[in-house]
This record gives C-alpha cells, sequence and structure tokens, in this order.
C-alpha cells in the first residue's frame, strides 16, 4: 500500500506497465540522458516522477512492471525496491513505444494469459488520484469488450503543446468511440476544439486486452509482434540474450499512437474516458512551476540550500544551488542550478529549453 | 613606466591623489564590503580598476598617493608594490571624501610645500589616456592661478546616474569657469543640460594647490582644517596613532563636492576642463557590459571558466562560473555568478541591483 494513494483494492486481471524512457530535454539541466525525468523528483516531493506514478498504480493492479533502458535498469530497480526483478523489464537499446509496449503484452500474456494491460507514461503528475482510478476502472471495463480504450484529459486551456483525441458517440456512462487522433494543433485550432466539448489531451494512456494490442499489432505491425512473440517465449528462460541479439534490432521503430491508436481509431476501434485528473505532463519549467506553491512574495524555490530574495519578479521559479540567489526585474524568470549547469530563462520561453544541451554542444565545438 | 599608458613626462610639481573606499554596491556579488570594486577586474584586463588608476596617473605626477580604509589597506599595498608605503595613507573608519582629501593635500604640503595636488576616483575607466594626460596638464596649470579645478566629461547621453557641472565663460584654452554642480537629474533635465553645450558630467576629478584647497577648507569646515593639520605633523612620526585616535572622530563626515565645490563654484572659484575621455564610471552591470566586446553572436563573456550558450538574449552579459550556462529568452540579460551568490537580472534594471545585498540580508532575517 503506498502512502500517497487512498486505500483501494485492486482491479482483478489488470497488470499496469509504464515504459520509462526519454530524458525530458527540456527540463535540462535538471534532466540529462544520464538521469531522465522520470528518475527526479522535481516537485521536491521526496518520490520521483516514476516512484509516484508506481504508488499511483501499484494499488489499482495486479501486478506492475516498468519497461526501460539498459542505461538506466539500475537506477529504476534502486528506486523502486518493491518491485520484483522480473517486473523491471530491460530494453537493451531504444526502439520506441510500440516496441516496449507490445514486449510487455507478450510477456504479460505469456505469464498470466490474456488479461487487461494499462500503459501510463512513467514522468506526469496526477493529483486527483480517486478520479485516475474511477477513470482506470471504466476504462478496464470498456477495454473488456475488445476496445483499445485512452483515457482523455479535460482541457483547461487551448495549449499548443499536447495532442488532441477528438471524441464520438457514448458507449457507456462516459466512455466514448474515438473519430481521430491529431497532431499538436496551433492555438486557434485547439480553441476551436474545445469549444466543440468534444476533444481531449492525448497523455499518453492506453488501456486494452493484451491478446486485443497483440492482434492489432499481428496486423498493423507484424515485424513487432513477431518479435515481441520471440522474446517473451526466451525472456524468462537461459536463452533471453540470444533471443535479444535475434530480435531486438528486428523491432520497427514507432510510437504506439503511429502503429494502433490511430489507425484502429480509423476502423472504430478505439474508444476514451474522458477523465478530469490535474494532469500534468511536467513537460517544462513553466509547467512545473504550475505545480508548485509560491512564497508569499510570489516566488517558487525548489531543492535551495540558501536564501531566494527578488525584486520586481514576480512569479519567478528558483530550483537548486547552495548559496544566495537574487533576481531583479525578470517576472517570470527561471533559474535552475543543477550543480554542473546554469539555465537561466522565463516561463514564457521554458519550451525552447529542449535546445538547451545542443547549444551547449555547439558553443563547445 | 606602466604598460598601460604611453611615454610621456611627469608633470612638474604635480601629486595624485586616490582616494579608494566605496564598495561599488550595484556590482553585487562581484564587489562587496571586504573586495570593493576598486581591488577588482571587472573587464578581465589584467589589471584592477585602481591599478589602471595608478597606471595612468604615475607617469604624470611626482608622488602618487593612494588614501583607504584599513580594512583594505593590506589588498591595496600587494596591488601596489611600486607605491612606496608611505604613499599608502590608512584611514582607520571612512568619514567621507573631504576629510580623506584634506588630510592627503596636509600631508603633501608638510612633505613637499605647497604643490598641485589632483584627486582622482579609484574605480573609473578612461579609455583615452591622451586626452586624459591633455586634460590633467590644462587643469595644473589653471590650477597653478588659484582656482579648483575639475575635469568635466563631455555627456554622451541624457543620462540620470550622474552629477551635471555647468560652465560659464572661458578662462583659457578650453577651460571654463564653473556658474554650479547640480545633483542628479531627470532625463528631461538632463536632456535641456546637454542641449545647452554648458553642462558636463561631474566624475568627481578635482585639481587644485594644497594651499589653495586646505585654505577654503579652513573656512568651510574648519574642523576638517584644523584635525588634517593635526594628523599630518603627526603621520610620519611615532605619534600617528595617538593623533588618529584624538583627532580622526572630530572630521566631519562630507563629500568634496558638498564641503568645498559646490560653495567655491558660488563664489567664482572653480574651473572646469572639459574633456571627451571615453570615460565610464562602472557603476553597474549595464555600464560595464558597455565597455566590453561581444563576440559574433551578441553575447559579453567575462571570466568564465565554461561555455556561455544562448538563445534569444542578444546584448547577454554573462560573468564568472567553471559550467555551462545557458540564456534562453531574455535580451540583455545580466547573470553574475560570484562562486558564493549568483545575481540574475537585466541591463536595465541594472541600477537596482545596489539593493541585492540587503534582498539578502532581509530574506536571511
Amino acid at each position: 500500500m503506498s502512502a500517497t494513494s487512498p486505500v483501494t483494492s485492486a482491479i482483478p486481471g489488470f497488470a499496469a506497465v509504464i515504459p520509462a524512457g526519454g530524458v525530458g530535454s527540456r527540463l535540462w539541466p535538471l534532466s540529462r540522458p544520464d538521469r531522465p525525468k522520470f528518475l527526479l523528483d522535481p516537485l521536491g516531493e521526496g518520490r520521483t516522477l516514476l516512484q509516484a506514478t508506481v504508488d499511483r498504480l501499484q494499488p489499482l493492479a495486479d501486478s506492475t512492471m516498468v519497461v526501460t533502458g539498459a542505461r538506466h535498469a539500475d537506477a529504476v530497480a534502486e528506486q523502486l525496491p518493491g518491485l520484483a526483478g522480473a517486473n523491471v523489464v530491460t530494453e537493451p537499446s531504444p526502439r520506441d513505444s510500440m516496441a516496449a509496449i507490445a514486449l510487455a503484452a507478450a510477456l504479460l500474456e505469456r505469464r498470466h494469459g490474456p488479461i487487461v494491460m494499462g500503459s501510463f507514461a512513467a514522468d506526469h503528475v496526477i493529483r486527483k488520484p480517486a478520479a485516475f482510478e474511477a477513470a482506470v476502472r471504466e476504462a478496464v471495463e470498456v477495454a473488456r469488450t475488445g476496445k483499445v480504450v485512452t483515457i482523455g484529459i479535460e482541457p483547461t486551456a487551448p495549449l499548443e503543446a499536447f495532442g488532441y483525441i477528438e471524441a464520438g458517440d457514448l458507449l457507456g456512462d462516459t466512455a466514448r468511440s474515438v473519430v481521430a487522433f491529431t497532431e499538436k494543433p496551433d492555438t486557434e485550432t485547439a480553441e476551436r476544439f474545445i469549444a466543440t466539448g468534444r476533444y481531449f489531451w492525448n497523455a499518453g494512456m492506453f488501456v486494452m486486452r493484451t491478446d486485443v494490442l497483440l492482434g492489432h499489432v499481428e496486423r498493423l505491425q507484424p515485424a513487432i509482434a513477431t518479435g515481441a512473440r520471440e522474446l517473451a517465449a526466451a525472456w524468462d528462460g537461459p536463452r533471453r540474450d540470444d533471443a535479444l541479439a535475434q530480435w531486438w534490432p528486428t523491432l520497427t521503430k514507432i510510437a504506439i499512437d503511429h502503429a494502433i491508436a490511430e489507425p484502429v481509431a480509423a476502423e472504430g476501434g478505439v474508444a476514451v474516458v474522458p477523465a478530469d485528473l490535474d494532469w500534468n505532463d511536467v513537460g517544462d519549467f513553466d509547467s512545473l512551476a504550475g505545480l508548485l506553491t509560491p512564497r508569499a512574495d510570489g516566488v517558487i524555490e525548489v531543492d535551495r540550500g540558501d536564501v531566494t530574495a527578488v525584486q520586481d519578479s514576480p512569479g519567478a521559479l528558483v530550483m537548486g544551488g547552495n548559496r544566495p540567489v537574487v533576481v531583479i526585474g525578470i517576472p517570470d524568470a527561471v533559474v535552475v542550478d543543477s550543480g554542473d549547469a546554469l539555465l537561466v530563462t522565463t516561463r514564457a520561453a521554458a519550451q525552447q529549453v529542449k535546445n538547451a544541451s545542443n547549444l551547449v554542444k555547439n558553443q563547445r565545438s
């Protein structure tokens, strides 16, 4: 039982899968290839984003599996001592989300027979756990009928940073069929989407029967289906490394959105459970600042070892560092001292931080 | 002979005095009470502002004297190994510029008889040494006639940060009588001043005969005259400490501008030698940035131990630190890493940095 989740009961025949990849480059210099966002605790809450994700899912699931890269396997195991070794699945190299999720599905099916699995990002924040639990329960019910089910976030602003899910007819209490997934729109398009009341943010949460998923993969990405099946057959025995050497390089690199969600939605096979989760992808320092409680003077401090003083800089976010920081005359300033690097920007420019490590690299060369 | 001054000959009977006080609080966190601006090399040129001031004056003068606080005497002596010990005059506590300059005048007169002295700030930058030398030579000539002579900087913009000197009739080649000194004006007033062609920036440079100065002090600030005379009499003998204990606390705390320059100007006793010196008081990070040559991408780097990378931040000034700094989306950003503190501001807000150490203090309490 996790400290951060309410007392609840597991959903019978439901397995949680957490693909833990992705650096989170817009959180540079906190995040780096060797310390990706999911291994961090950017809110200073005492649990990393990965730990909080497991805390949220473990009480709801019969089993919880993390799929991560070889580079991070030790750190993941260290952060999750409660997870049995078989439930940390290590990829030799990144081959995008479809390979990770198909391998998880094939492993779960071999170990437990066909069950319902839910795949959830390792580095998002959900502030309404009860609403999340209710959404997962409904998603599992709809998934049992053979649908691929996504949980769609009720949008709170016409943000360009997210993909949107277009919903159609009602299928159950709140679940609706999915008409289409759309790429990140511009603000005007996003405004139009929201005005219809039929669009939801795509938070990359997918719930479906393992046999349903593997059937779609077989049809639409046969190379991944073959590889996942062969890998799963060898995984829990002595031939795992041989199988990885043989099959891992054959897995097509593609996201589950493009491989399954979009084409199956076009066929009418996807449903969405809309949910108000107080969800945040902690995508950049602006999102992060929105999750934190400012001091009386409007300053947001995280993980500071000395005073933070500001003048004419409301909404400033100052993270890290063991010495005084003074910010003067920069509203919504973002100052991040990671020890080994310093970022100075504003919340409005936070999206551009994804270029930071390249800027450093270019300057070095 | 200094490396930075042209070959020149000393002005006979001319002594240079450099009062070295003042923290330069708008350069926090570079400057601190225990490492004031004059002891720093904020331009990264290999000479501190004090050393550069001595380099500039020593070739022009028969003798050069630095007046500084007890707290900084060792650092001053260390930075100026070429200066004889008698020429570093140590004040037990700060009593503003009139006391320092009067003491210097009295000491010079006891040591050399009445001569012409020139007092120059220890922490300004002059980029046209030949024009400076010419101005000093003319100022000394005018001073020999009994005037208090200031060197006035030809203003290049209607800045509010400076006091202005209002000039009257021509007295010599370029020297003019001074009508009045004015306090720092607002921009509109400064614009009006400059449009007349009769106003110059007050850079705190005063050239005058020691007997003329001490005569004015005797009349206008008799307590300082008495104290300075008594201190000078004891200074080079065994009774210096006794005299300091007795007389130092009696010296009125007042700036030479208010004590002498303003009242003597009203009496018609002050002249100004206008000069185009490419002068800069290095008063804040904006002034400092203006003295430095940007990289091709517009970034100004000083004393950096690793790369500085910027995006959408033209004119950014980044000083200090031994790790990568990335600035994104803040034009004219100022980032100063002094090792023990970090300042983040903009060139437009640079004047407000004087509050920084109080901001830190208030946050600590």
